[in-house]
């Protein structure tokens, strides 16, 4: 499944926004953590039980809605390999319901290092006579400190498989610009790497003009979104954190194409903690998801106009 | 378990080389890997059990040699949850036999996300009224591109927990200069990554001088080695891929102070595939690996003395 599949999936639903999962003690609904603990208390089973039976909720009830659902693997390494069980079951749910799935990891190595991510993550894997898939997500999200050869193993994997990454371009975060803001000649360290990935991806373009290696360029500064649109005008954006900081979606637009093509946006708290200002604890968590990503598509319609 | 306690167990074995566990298809002797798929024939559950008795018996074969295990969790990634599973396992049992464990896997994020790949890798989480451990590892390595907020919440883990990290800052691939090597005012953007983990570090020291944050340095330059030496004094350096290129000890002893110390280098293929060249199957997989190392152990004593 490449960008254009996800490009459809967001046509299809009207919708740019993907749900960011990233169950925690404290998102996961109170009543659900409690069903979970039947036979193993306190306990990263119980939590890693409950995690699954959140993403299969919010799945169900957000499949009409978004095109897409990103899994943050943080939060299930956490919960130890009972937690990478529970995203092996959510990312072959999201599957079933049709969604798009972005594991976000943020790989890193070269060469055989990245193969072997990549084949997990994203490709197969060769045993004896047979070839099997561990955690099979459509898309990935790749760390470039390490140059091409740090990159181009995971795009191999994704001619083969007909799939796609994000490399981390440009993040958000208060310590960015320490490294990424860095003047090296006459570019950013930033641009340098959105250059690259847009280098390296050149020759994989799909229908709507856009290669396998994407890019995650965070939103807090709308005038470099633009710049960087114009710049990477072949590479598909994954922009996380909608919703987080204080940038909303009349900044987010730029990061589209005149068509409205070319980006996903990625929210979580706001979703996943929708249920916390209902005052029902937790009980209507899937509606209360529902509403306020419906609510987020909504906003978000009214500045992108998705042809 | 900081520096100070693999510095010991480096002296105490009178060895800077740690085991990079990364167990494949391909290194796996043949017999051990039939063994394994008794009831499970050719599946990633077959090859996650073998990867565990892998990795039993060369931790078993080089426990009294090495002082550490470096475990590439690409490898692990690659056969599911239940790579994961013996990766847990693989942990555990390193511990027992008394080696400091270094999981690598580049972990990168920010704030709450790095604060949850610092528990799952380093820490404990809390569930209810327990405390729990998922990967309970010693040290990690982690990617420094989102700056000082994608490190400290590592930092501050390792503060509660008596651990410690190794930021990525130079490595030795064919592309690791497009990004690392541009000149960024008077500095190399791979020197602003060490002074940060270095900067970042301070105030951490242990009875050896080192802080908490190492830097995973590659071998391919030993003149750059040697610069770095003497520019992050108080960093710990974790040298992979001994043996890989053409580096050896000549080039690697830059990597210490003048005391033999503040240097761990890994190496993986020379000791896992050892079995290769004996011409025996893979049957004597353990004394092959365990002759490995002492041969390079014996190398490095040659050109280091550990004080």
């Amino acid at each position: 499944m490449s960008f254009d599949t996800l490009q459809e999936l967001i046509r299809k639903k009207k919708n740019p926004l993907c749900v960011g999962l990233a169950p925690t003690a404290e998102n996961i609904p109170p009543q659900l953590l409690r069903d979970c603990r039947e036979g193993s208390g306190d306990s990263l089973e119980t939590l890693a039980r409950a995690a699954w039976e959140f993403d299969r909720g919010l799945i169900e009830a957000l499949a009409e809605t978004v095109p897409a659902v990103e899994v943050h693997c943080a939060y299930y390494e956490r919960l130890g390999w009972r937690g990478m069980e529970a995203l092996e079951r959510t990312i072959a749910y999201a599957h079933e319901r049709g969604l798009f799935v972005i594991a976000d990891g943020q790989w890193g190595g070269a060469r055989a290092e990245a193969r072997a991510y990549g084949e997990a993550w994203l490709g197969r894997t060769q045993v004896g006579s047979r070839v099997q898939t561990a955690f099979g997500a459509d898309c990935i999200t790749v760390n470039g400190y390490m140059g091409s050869d740090g990159i181009l193993p995971f795009l191999e994997i994704c001619r083969e498989e007909d799939k796609c990454f994000f490399v981390v371009v440009k993040t958000s975060n208060l310590g960015a610009g320490e490294l990424q803001d860095l003047v090296a000649g006459d570019r950013l360290v930033y641009e340098v790497t959105g250059d690259l990935a847009q280098r390296l991806g050149r020759g994989t373009e799909g229908r709507y003009g856009y290669h396998r290696v994407g890019a995650v360029i965070g939103t807090a500064y709308p005038a470099g979104l633009r710049e960087l649109r114009g710049r990477l005008e072949n590479t598909f954006f994954l922009v996380p954190g909608y919703g987080a900081g204080e940038s909303g979606a009349e900044d987010a637009r730029f990061a589209f194409d005149r068509y409205g093509r070319g980006a996903i946006l990625s929210a979580s708290g706001p979703i996943l903690e929708a249920w916390k200002g209902t005052g029902r604890e937790g009980l209507d968590y899937q509606k209360a998801a529902r509403t306020a990503a419906q609510e987020i598509r909504d906003e978000l319609r009214s500045c992108v106009t998705i042809l």
